[in-house]
């Protein structure tokens, strides 16, 4: 039943009224929401330094005001409403979804206690910094009180969110970053993951041949660089009326909503494969964003579905598409126009060879594809660990190395490279490292789905023709908002739960060419 | 009595708690100001046009979440208890100005009723766009209902406000922009201002000498402008480490607070002097805002005076400073270095009279120091006419031309150069001209006032040596914030009320030399 029939039918007429004032105040709070994303993104691109200050507390006057619209009783008292009127929700409608969403969001927001909340901000803005400073000087002691602060406040926020039954703590985290998403879950898809990628992993390594990586090596000037990826950016269908691309220390797609999407990226003179594969990464979540329903700004209908299905768009773009042969031969005839001379011994060939180079590090965010998901997998390890309370946060530095050597043979030389270096676990933020690998999985699936529908569609890219798979992925996906779960949406999208199956397929498939021949 | 003492008095103890629970409050309503001044800035310039519609509306809801906050009936309560310890708000103390200027500000916001604020907010946001529309085909029909509209609430506005006694409604729509401001006091000052620019401005046309235009007429690129006219802010004083300078269609200073303050500039290839003229005139504001109490951000004592104040810092440094002599000696050396070979053909005396061309023309905006202030003031004369009663807003372009060719003696060619060519009136903004010229009489009075507590300092300026102009500036009247009223402050820093005898004084020794010698 649509709410159009609802609209018509006198008896009813109460629930349509009461859901429009529960959208008005739900847009209300967004609109905060989106205020405070363009503050985040002028912080990191255009803020004079001086303005730091008083930034941090504009940006918490928002929060507060945002939660306080979002938790204000009549908003409980609207949700109780609509819900009371079986008939309005029990269907697949827009309203219904969006009743549901704004329900989730409305409990998991009442059962935050202010003072947990104020403290979790306090705690981990000052903890960011003490991180800072501590993985500057790789000196894990000096983190290390916070962290165990940020254990135990995210183990109290977990209990206050309740944990699933036959649950544990974690989920009710992850639950935040990922609706539905429990250990369980990702262990069922991790495990056949990490088996298939060790062996992938040992024999790649333990091939002779492998690709040159001589196009990583070469020196460009960073003002053609952004000349040359601004033009990608837009070819693969990011709107610039609709957006900007800048740089930050720290790539980001950030901004308002889908009429105003902001992406940043970075620039090293040594590498513009750094740039191109950051900025295609943006713009992946930046189409994702502009490709949300403009009639639903405000409203789960309008809004991303969750950290994984979003990383399952700008790793589409980042990999499936910017690491492909199509894109390069589409790609290569291009770059003298921006580099001249010194781009000209290139093939096409040694082009798509370098942007395929693996080679395990230390670092997560210069990982390879091969190599990069074993990197979640033993933060995913760890964090579940931290939050039951099997591992202690002084014991940390130890597992790290320890996993690190088992995963990827790697010796760790300090914490710095090791458990220092990621910003998360600082900001409070446990249960988020997996939606990074669950949406590089996505992005696998998705990507078979759309070749499966469009036939040919890599000969389009080599044309430069992205505009097919960009609008598949506009009805597919973004234009439903949240209205699905993710695991209904995958199911939905590509006929079947998500599986690793699809993204160990295509990096074998891929690999194993360019290294095993 | 200082606060400090009062802290020690036990007895008195309520008024100081009274005064910090105030004080947070109304810090919280800047903050959200302060949100919002970011929001507008990012939208003149770096916005993708496609935020546009989502703007009006996060710009809204700020605007009616600070008002909510400023006009709580815990705001009134607490003003009153810290007023009614007179020995807390009998004095010159800063906590005196404090609950004086929030008063002001509390009991202006109350008066007006949210039916009216919202009708006026709708109102002129349409009349804006109307009037842009009308003046573009210059239709003044098109814009005649929006201006009854206007005028109507404008009057409306007057009589919730509240007329003075002795006074007229135009005294009460003007003192929101300038404090103390009537049509009396303005025309006590423009009175004797005009006869003698009449008389100065016969002069100088009636004069067969004049200065050169040749280098307002000579191409630059803007790319060497900019970089430029960045030297030059800096060179004065702007501090870019708690500032930007970026462009826009229209010149303003923006930003968030001393600590973050944005200025932006227009560059037009044909004439570098209207990008240095604009971009000093924006610094000006700019190193007011940069030279208020950062201790005081979000109180009256931390906020700038009134327009006419900020006014005369913007023409200070535009023209006392940067239409001078000694200001050219120091800057024409630098030419060649931005501007190469080009500029090499230009002495400094024709430079210095390059940027004193005097010439009577249509457009306030275009206007030199001569003629600048007779636009204003056929503004002033009817503006206040239409908010009496006296004029009807149909016959207002009839009013306008015949005033043109009296102040003038210019015959105006149609409405778009006429009476469409401000944005004020359409923006609802009535009372609000005059502050240009206050600003403009006050910078000449506080310049003299300048030089004679610093003999030689334009020997200084010769030299490129600017600090102590602005540190004179900063400790006689930004430290101050808006701890005094606008004539209270122009009589401590220059031991005299406003007069328009010094601007005059300044400008017939500057221009007739150049002119008439």
């Amino acid at each position: 039943m649509t709410s159009a029939t609802l609209r018509s039918s006198t008896s009813l007429i109460e629930t349509p009224k009461a859901y429009e004032a529960l959208l008005e105040r739900i847009r209300d709070a967004h609109l905060l929401g989106s205020t405070e994303a363009i503050l985040t993104w002028d912080q990191e691109t255009m803020m004079p330094p001086g303005g730091v200050e008083l930034r941090s507390r504009q940006v918490a006057i928002l929060a507060r005001l945002q939660h306080q619209l979002s938790t204000h009783p009549a908003v409980g008292e609207l949700i109780a409403q609509c819900e009371s009127d079986k008939s309005f929700i029990g269907s697949h409608s827009i309203e219904s979804a969006n009743v549901r969403e704004i329900r989730r969001d409305y409990d998991r927001a009442v059962k935050l206690p202010e003072r947990l909340m104020s403290e979790f901000a306090e705690v981990s803005s000052k903890g960011q910094h003490e991180w800072a400073a501590a993985r500057k000087a790789s000196d894990f002691k000096r983190f290390l009180p916070w962290l165990e602060k940020l254990v135990k406040l995210n183990r109290e926020k977990a209990s206050c969110l309740g944990v699933p039954s036959g649950g544990e703590a974690w989920d009710a985290l992850a639950d935040t970053f990922e609706p539905g998403c429990t250990a369980a879950t990702v262990t069922k898809v991790f495990t056949p993951l990490r088996t298939r990628l060790v062996k992938l992993l040992g024999e790649l390594m333990g091939s002779a041949r492998r690709p040159s990586n001589r196009f990583n090596e070469l020196a460009l000037p960073i003002e053609a660089q952004a000349r040359f990826v601004r033009m990608v950016v837009e070819s693969i269908g990011f709107d610039f009326q609709r957006g900007r691309l800048d740089s930050s220390t720290h790539p980001f797609c950030g901004g308002s909503h889908c009429d105003d999407v902001r992406l940043t990226t970075r620039y090293s003179e040594a590498c513009v494969n750094d740039a191109l594969g950051s900025s295609m990464h943006e713009a992946g979540h930046g189409m994702y964003e502009q490709g949300l329903p403009a009639c639903a700004i405000g409203t789960p209908a309008g809004l991303a579905e969750s950290l994984g299905i979003h990383e399952s768009q700008s790793r589409l773009w980042e990999n499936q598409v910017g690491r492909g042969l199509p894109f390069w031969k589409w790609c290569a005839p291009k770059l003298a126009d921006y580099f001249g001379q010194s781009v000209g011994g290139f093939s096409t060939t040694e082009l798509y060879g370098a942007a395929n180079v693996v080679e395990p590090g230390f670092i997560r965010v210069d990982a390879d594809e091969a190599t990069y998901n074993m990197h979640v997998m033993v933060r995913f390890d760890l964090e579940r660990l931290l939050i039951s309370g099997a591992l202690e946060p002084k014991d940390l530095p130890g597992e790290w190395n320890r996993k690190y050597k088992d995963y990827l043979n790697l010796t760790v030389p300090d914490d710095r490279r090791g458990c220092l270096q990621d910003v998360h676990w600082s900001m409070g933020a446990f249960g988020y490292f997996p939606t990074y690998t669950l949406g590089t999985l996505y992005s696998a699936q998705f990507y078979d789905a759309a070749k499966r529908a469009m036939p040919g569609l890599e000969d389009g890219f080599a044309q430069g023709e992205f505009k097919p798979l960009l609008g598949w992925l506009n009805r597919e996906i973004h234009a439903h908002g949240r209205r699905y779960l993710p695991e209904e949406l995958c199911v939905r999208v590509t006929g079947a739960p998500l599986s690793a199956e699809p993204y160990l397929n295509y990096l074998e498939g891929k690999l194993r060419p360019l290294y095993c021949a």
